[in-house]
Formats: structure tokens, sequence, C-alpha cells
């Protein structure tokens, strides 16, 4: 039984993709990126956070456990979320004094993954988006996404568009306080709804360069980082949207293969260098190149963010040959068992090019385009505003 | 005993390696380059190719012997040197009509590496450099290493910088016909003699995308290409000429590194993507890195030409540093008999940053900077004017 004092809402909220990579703050600050971003929302059936958020006038003070452990909050990027989100809170309380005083209380977050942390995904954005979505409707706010995403933004860069579900853009925005830089949608996961995903999890990668201190090294240090921010992406961020509105999969391939690589390329161009792909990325790349060769065309599309596990785009359509090539390099591997499909490649397959995922993949998450942050009477929180499950 | 119509000349000719590194050509016939470069000669002692080139009116064909094998002459590579050198031949004979008609004769070559060509080291550099200058030395040709550059760059690019020793420039040039794309010497090896490079010649490594051709998709692909050749080699290049002249070594570290990251960035940069560094390349970075850290300032400095093999520079006072570390790691490899140098790492050095060299690495080549080529008696060919190998 909760307590009468305690108010209590949950949400769910997606994890995406960028297909126009975010890499480079200009104000580290308010997370304001150096160029705009583009990205794909992928199912919460495989890949969500589910977060719970309370207050109490008995909370002593704000708390988040993630996976049931407790998260220090005192850091700026929490700190700014409930800040924002708190004095959003209190206009509506100053305008309405019958509206209980939330913003007066602490807030308890809980939050859960449906995958395994350790395969390296990166959980902030879906962290910080349902962390954000779930405090707004614990607090009833009639913000849109967009109004949000400049706080979730704040958390963490790339969380800013999960709050959206489909074909997301973050625009960079031009204020000084960070106010225009909002993630909006560009096409709803229904507009395209064919586009899958195949996450190829590499194992054992080590930790790396953090993208938080990697991306501000690259702004320092790399001569060509500018010159792709301020002459590149805005051109990319055109045609990508284009690709998207008349879901162009050759142009979206094209675009995406070519800012993963050129992200990473920046990222090599930095001092010391960074380099998040290794050599069964490498591998991985080779594949998707080969399923394009024998296609004809571009059917499949890679993508790296932080790390070496490779993100291959593809049409549902186009299934067989894809995820049938990338089955018979990684068969054995978890992931594949709810997947009717034969480990088999079409003849004139050089099979050579991808020997290297053979030891090197772990798991694959075989996934597609989806919605965003959905409301659930699912609460992780108990009684006693403390995480649900420790208490059973 | 050799017919007496037959005349012969032997050189050898070193092999460079560039810091500041030469990619992609605005003129593939003439080997334009799209932006100036500069390397360091290595020692003959190591790395060489020894060239004798012969001329007799008995002679049918031109031909040339690499290694004891016949090689294809009808390149235009090959051709353009045949003809621009006797174009140079027959207008001395032309002023001096005493003079024997050379030109009027084809032209026999045989050459040998010292070094082994599974190395994967680039060994046309020197293999056109000797060509150059021997056929030079057989016309008896007055023109200087910098008038000779500009034939040797037609056969292969970076060949016109081993036409020198010490530390040598290839300025681009600006006339469409290549006629101020040369070699110049920066400074003799003299000049900065305690200069030493060690290279891990990475095993297995497989055949990668050719230069010739990868230089060429990079020009024509990659968005961040023309901002490094236009705007960032220029600075480089003043910057590298005022650090060897000043024998400053942690900004020609700096600048090296630097480079040869860049270079590999607009690799990646490139659709599809050029990969030329491996996990063990990696690995020799974290490795190069490591030594400085533990040193405090830069004392090696790694570079990476079109595959995986590391090249770090270094000054002979940190030898028992740097290659102690690398010794460390490749203790069982060839390379190491001649050197007295005990493998260890100083109390501090993170042993665990260049275990891939372990398996990676199957041979390394110490060496220093050296001399430009060097006219020899000794004649690989024998008095029918073939490889005097192969008639032993």
């Amino acid at each position: 039984m909760s307590s009468p004092q305690m108010y209590v809402a949950s949400t769910t909220a997606p994890v995406n993709i960028a297909v126009i990579k975010y890499w480079g703050k200009c104000d580290t600050k308010l997370n304001l990126p150096t160029n705009s971003s583009l990205s794909v929302t992928l199912s919460q059936s495989d890949l969500r956070t589910h977060t719970t958020a309370a207050c109490s006038p008995t909370f002593t003070e704000n708390r988040l456990y993630l996976n049931n452990e407790p998260q220090d909050v005192s850091g700026a990027r929490q700190q700014a979320c409930f800040r924002e989100l708190k004095a959003l809170r209190k206009k509506l309380e100053d305008a309405d004094p019958a509206l209980p005083k939330l913003s007066e209380h602490n807030v308890h977050i809980v939050s859960e993954n449906n995958f395994p942390t350790a395969a390296g995904l990166a959980s902030s954005a879906a962290g910080f988006a349902a962390l954000v979505r779930a405090i707004a409707d614990l607090y009833e706010l009639p913000d849109s996404p967009t109004d949000l995403s400049r706080i979730a933004r704040q958390g963490s860069g790339s969380a800013c568009r999960s709050l959206f579900g489909g074909y997301v853009a973050w625009e960079m925005g031009a204020a000084a306080d960070g106010s225009d830089s909002l993630a909006v949608q560009v096409a709803e996961a229904s507009h395209w709804p064919t586009m899958r995903a195949a996450i190829l999890v590499v194992s054992a990668a080590k930790k790396g360069v953090s993208s938080t201190s990697g991306m501000q090294a690259t702004v320092a240090t790399s001569e060509l980082f500018e010159h792709r921010a301020k002459h590149v992406v805005p051109k990319r961020m055109a045609a990508m949207k284009k690709a998207v509105l008349e879901r162009d999969f050759e142009s979206f391939a094209a675009l995406t293969m070519a800012d993963s690589n050129q992200f990473h390329a920046v990222c090599l161009d930095t001092m010391p260098p960074i380099f998040y792909l290794n050599d069964v990325s490498r591998a991985s790349i080779r594949v998707v190149e080969e399923i394009n060769r024998v296609a004809g065309r571009a059917v499949a599309a890679y993508t790296f963010d932080a790390g070496p596990n490779c993100v291959v785009y593809y049409e549902e359509a186009n299934e067989a040959l894809v995820l049938g090539a990338l089955r018979r390099y990684t068969a054995g591997v978890a992931g594949w068992e709810a997947q009717e499909v034969a480990a088999s490649v079409p003849e004139g397959f050089d099979v050579h090019v991808g020997e290297s995922l053979r030891e090197g993949v772990g798991r694959v998450i075989l996934t597609s385009v989806g919605g965003g942050p959905v409301k659930t009477g699912e609460s992780l929180i108990d009684a006693q505003g403390l995480p649900r499950a420790l208490s059973k």
C-alpha cells in the first residue's frame, strides 16, 4: 500500500541509434552540440528502459536506482533534469493553487533496462529520456516531447531523440542558452515501418574512451572536425531527411555508412587517437559490403556508435539475404532463437570476408524501428518509495 | 667479361618513411600530388635497393629484373622513366657528337632488395629511385637529384624523396606539367644523426587496398580530404621543416603522429572505407603513448604507411626506454639479434596496453636516418646483360 502522500508515474523509453552522428559539444554544460544529428528509434520490445518516478514529502533526498543499484544523482546532468522539471511543475502550481505542491518534494527514480548492460549499448539515451518522461508524467506537465527534449538533452545529448519514436532529428539550434537545441520527429515509425536493425554485439569489448571525454578531445584536437561539423553534416542532414521521407533506402544507406565512417575518422584524427572500431567491426563492414555487392545495390547499412558493436539497418524485404549472411558467421550466439532465417549466403558471396565475426560476436539483437515512450501502470517502486524488486 | 658495347652503372638507394604523408594525386599520369610531403630517409645498411643499369646495341628490348624475377616494363610508369632519361641523354649526345649514342640502345635493369619483400614495406620508392639514379649514372647525366626527382616521381610518387638522404620534402608544385613538383633536401642526415627508427613488421598481414587505387578513391569520395590537403598539410609542412631544422623532437613527434592519424582518418572517410591499421597497429600506438607517458614527454613517434606496420621514430638517447618497451612485447621475433637492449619497461609502465603485439609482430627492423643513393662498383649484371645471380 502506498503512502497517501506519494505520487507515482511510470514509463518506458526506447534506445535510438543515430544515422547522422552527434559528436562534439560547443557548450558542455548545456550539452549543445556542434552539429545536428538524426536517429532511428528502435523497438522497445527488444531494447527499452522502464522507469518509475515518485515523489513524496517523506522523501529526504532525490534518489535514483538503475537495475536495483543506487546511483549518484549529485552530478550536474541529473541535477539539471530535476531542477528544470521541478521549475515547470512550480509554474503550474503557481498558476493553480489547487494543485498539490509536488515541486517541493524530493523524487525517487527506479529504472530497469531489458537488455544486458554488459552489451555495451549506449543506454544513457533511453535512461534519461525515461527519467524526463516519467517525471513529466508525475508532474502532469502539458509540455510536448520537443519541449521536454530541451531538458533530456541536458541529461545526455542523444537522450533528447529518445522522446520520439520513428525517425528523429536533433536540431542543434543557434541560441546561446540552448532553448532551440531540440528534438523533432522527422517521421513516425509507421511512415517507414519496414526498417529493421540487427545489432552485432562484440564479445569481451574492453572499456574504451567514454563518449563524453572523447568528443571534447576531438573538438579540441582534430583539424578535420570543424569542417565536418560546419560543412558536411548540414548537407547530410537535409539529404537524410529527404531519404527518410521518400523511404529511399539506398540513399539512407549511403549516408548512414558514410557518416559512421566520418565520425570514426574524426575520432582517429583526435590526439591521442580514439579507436572504437576493432578488427571485428571491420569484418562486419566487409560483410555488409559483400551483401550489398551480391545484391547489386545497398540493401544493408552499417553504423557504429562509440564502441565496436555493428548496427545493421535493412528493410524487411531483404531479411533473408541480410540475416542469412550475418547468421552464417554467428549462428551459435544468443539472439537468433526468435528468428526463423536460414544461415546461408547466395552464390557468389565471398565468405572469407567475415571470418573474424565468428569468434568476435557474442550476441545478436534483432529489432526494428519503433515508437516513442509509453506510459505504463507497472510501477517499479514499492510503498516505501524503494525498488519493488528489492522488497520482494 | 662484358661485351665492348655494353655500358654499366650500379647504385644503391634508400627507403624513406614519410612523417607528413603523401596521399592523393591531382594528376594520376604525372603523379602530381594534392599536397606536399616530408620524409626521413632510412639507413641503407638495413633497407636498400641495389640496382645495376646497362645498355648495349645488342639489347633487343628494355628489361627489368627484381630479385631475379623478370618484371613487366610496359607500364606507363616505367616507360616514363626510360623515356625521360633517354631524352636527357639525347640532349647531351646532340650537344657533343663525340659521346656514344647510348640513348639509342635498350636498357637492362637488375635490382635486388636487402630486405624481405614479404615484410610489406613499401619498396617502390627505393626501387624507382635506384632505377633513375642508376640510369642517370649510366648516361653520365649532370642533372641534380632534384632534377632527377621530377623523373623518379613519375615512376612512384614517393620515390622522388629517396634520391636524397636525411630529411626530404617533396614540394607539390603548381605547374600543370609537373615541372616544379620536386624533392628537395631539408637537412642532411648529419644535421640530426641521432634519429632512429624501429619498424614493427606485422605478421601475416593480408594484402590490403593498393595505395595507387586507394588514394584516388579517397580523392573522389572523402569529404574531409580536400580540407586536409588544402588547409592542414601546408601548415604542417612548415612546422615540420622547423622541427627538423631545430632538431626539436617533441614537435617532430607531435606532427608525425597527428599526420599519420589524419592520413588514416581520410582513408576511413573514403567510401568504401580503407583500413590499413588493425588491432596490432592500435596496440603499437598504445605502447608508444605509454612510453611517452612514463617519459613525461614525447620521446617516440609512431607512423604508419599504407599497411599495418608501425614505424617508431625516436632519438638515440632514449633507446633504452623505447626499445626496452618494444622488445618486452616482441622479444622472440627476428631482428633483435644485433641490438644490445634489455627487454624491460620502467616502473609505472602499464604493460597491458601492448598485449596484442606479442602475437601480431613477426619481425623488427632497427635502423636510423641515413644517406642518399650511393654509386657502387658491384654490378648485378653479367656479360650477357642478365642477372649475375642467375648465371652463377
